[in-house]
C-alpha cells in the first residue's frame, strides 16, 4: 500500500469509529483530570524540577534573524480525529545544543554526545549586574575564580552557565540587540575562559542565556572554535537561570538525537 | 540588513578569521580531549544514566510508513567554517511524545505538559516473552496487577512502560510488521489497562517500545482516545527498556517545547 494510501486508510478508519469513542473518552477525561491534579509532580529524591527551556515558535529570535521554526498542520482533530504537525526547524533555534560538530570537521554530532555528559552538575556564573550596564560583557577567567572561591572547584562533568539576565528579553528586539550596522550586542564567554575551563577543569558543557557562546559583536567566533572542537558541547538560549542556585543543581539536557546533527532544540531541566 | 545579507556577512567574517583560529583550536582540542575522558560521566547522586532514545534519521520506521525526517545541510565546515542543517520533521517520528492534544480538541500541547510530569518514577511491565509468540499482544489489567504484586503500587506521577522487545527491530520491516493488507502487527496497551491506570493510579504517562500506544491492528485507537484526552501523555518508540529495572528508575522525558505542538521527538533518559 502506498504511503498516502496508508495515511488515508488510517484517517478513514479513525473517522468511522470516532463517534463511538468520543463520548466515552470525554467521560473518562473528566474523571481522570482530577486524579492527575492530585499526583505529585516531583521526582523521587529531588526537591523539584525547574524548566530551563524557552517555548519557541515562528517568532522566537534567532542568531541569523530569519525565523528558525515553522509548523504546518497536516491533520486536525475536528476533521481527522487527531492533530499532527509537520515541522521545519533550523537546528540552532530556541533553547538548543551546539554539538562539537557545529564548529569542527569531525567532532561529535549531537547524537554522539555521550549520554552521561547530558546529566551535569550545574555551575551558574552570574554576570547580570555587569551585563545590565554593558551588553557586550563577557564571562572572564576572574569570574570563574570568583565562583570557585565561593563554591569550590568546578565539578567534574559540569555544565558552566552564564546568567546574564538575557532570558527575559526574548519577546522583543533586545534579545538580538542589533545596532544600525546589524552588529548584535549581548553577553557571552570570553575565549580565555573557554581555554581556562578546558585546561583546568573537567567541565563538559558551557551554557549561555543569549544567542551565542561568543558575545554578540564577536567577528571570529573564538569561543566556539576553542570549545566545540574539544568535544565539549554548548547550550544557547537557556532559560530559568534565575530559579536555580549557583551550585548544587543537576542539569538534564534533553538533546535531540537525529543522526549526524550539528545540534538542535533541546528540553533542558534542572533537578534542584 | 536583510536576513540573507546577515547570513552572508556572518559567513564572510567567519571565513576571513578562520585560518587564524583553526591552528589554535586544533592544539587546544588535543589537550582537552584527554581532560574530558577523565571526567566522570555520572550525575551526582545517581548511579548512572541510561539512554532510552533511538537515534533517528530518514530511514527510521514510522507509523504511516513515509519517512518522518529529512535533513538538508545549509552550511558545511570545509566551505563555510561551520556545520548547520535544516530539518523537516513529522512530529510523531523516532522516540517521541504524544501530547494530550494529539488526540483531543483542547488537551495540553507538548509545551503545556507540566514540567514536573516529565520526571517520573518508571514502572516497566515486561511482556516480551508473550509478544515473541504473539505480535498483537497487549498489556492487560492482569499484567499491571502482576507488576504491583511484585513491586507495590504504581507510584504517583509514574510513567508506566510496556517492554515488548520491539526496540531491537527498528532496523528492519519487523518494527512495523505489516501484513499483505497493510495492517501492522506489534504490541500495545489494551484500552482497559488505560482505563484502569486512570481510575486507580496517579500515573501521568504511558510508554511503549513500539510505534503506537494501541497495538498494531487497532482500527479505533481506543487507547489513544482513552488516555490522551485525560491530559496524560504518551511516549512511543522508547528504547533501552532492557537496561533498566522493573521499578526504581527515574525517567526524564526531554519533550520538545514548540508552541502548540501535538508531540515531537524527545530525548528520554533514565537515572538508575
Amino acid at each position: 500500500m502506498c504511503d498516502i494510501c496508508v495515511m488515508n486508510a488510517v484517517k478513514d478508519r479513525m473517522l468511522s469509529r470516532r463517534a463511538l469513542f468520543k463520548a466515552g473518552a470525554a467521560a473518562t477525561a473528566t474523571a481522570a483530570l482530577a486524579g492527575t491534579g492530585a499526583a505529585p509532580a516531583m521526582a523521587a529524591g529531588h526537591g523539584g524540577v525547574v524548566d530551563m527551556t524557552h517555548t519557541y515558535d515562528h517568532d522566537f529570535p534567532t542568531y541569523f534573524g530569519a525565523p528558525g521554526f515553522t509548523a504546518e498542520q497536516m491533520f486536525k482533530f475536528d476533521k481527522d480525529g487527531f492533530n499532527l504537525f509537520q515541522l521545519a526547524i533550523n537546528e540552532h533555534t530556541g533553547t538548543h545544543v551546539d554539538a562539537p560538530l557545529h564548529f569542527s570537521a569531525d567532532g561529535q554530532s549531537v547524537d554522539e554526545i555521550p549520554v552521561g555528559n547530558l546529566v551535569c552538575p550545574l555551575a551558574v556564573i552570574d554576570i547580570a549586574a555587569r551585563a545590565a550596564q554593558d551588553a557586550d560583557a563577557q564571562v572572564t577567567p576572574d569570574d570563574v575564580k570568583a565562583w570557585t572561591a565561593t563554591n569550590g572547584p568546578i565539578p567534574d562533568g559540569a555544565c558552566v552557565a552564564m546568567h546574564s539576565g538575557w532570558a527575559g528579553k526574548t519577546g522583543g528586539d533586545g534579545f538580538r540587540n542589533a545596532d544600525g550596522d546589524g552588529v548584535m550586542h549581548f553577553p557571552g564567554f570570553h575565549v580565555e575562559t573557554a581555554a581556562m575551563l578546558i585546561e583546568e577543569t573537567g567541565a563538559v558543557a558551557m551554557a549561555v542565556d543569549t544567542l551565542s557562546l561568543d558575545h554578540g559583536p564577536s567577528a571570529d567566533f573564538a569561543t566556539h572554535y576553542a570549545w566545540l572542537p574539544s568535544n565539549r558541547y554548548g547550550i544557547e538560549c537557556l532559560a530559568g537561570l534565575d530559579q536555580v542556585p549557583a551550585s548544587g543543581a543537576t542539569l538534564v539536557v534533553g538533546a535531540p538525537k537525529h543522526r549526524g546533527g550539528s545540534g538542535g532544540p533541546a528540553r533542558v531541566m534542572a533537578l534542584v
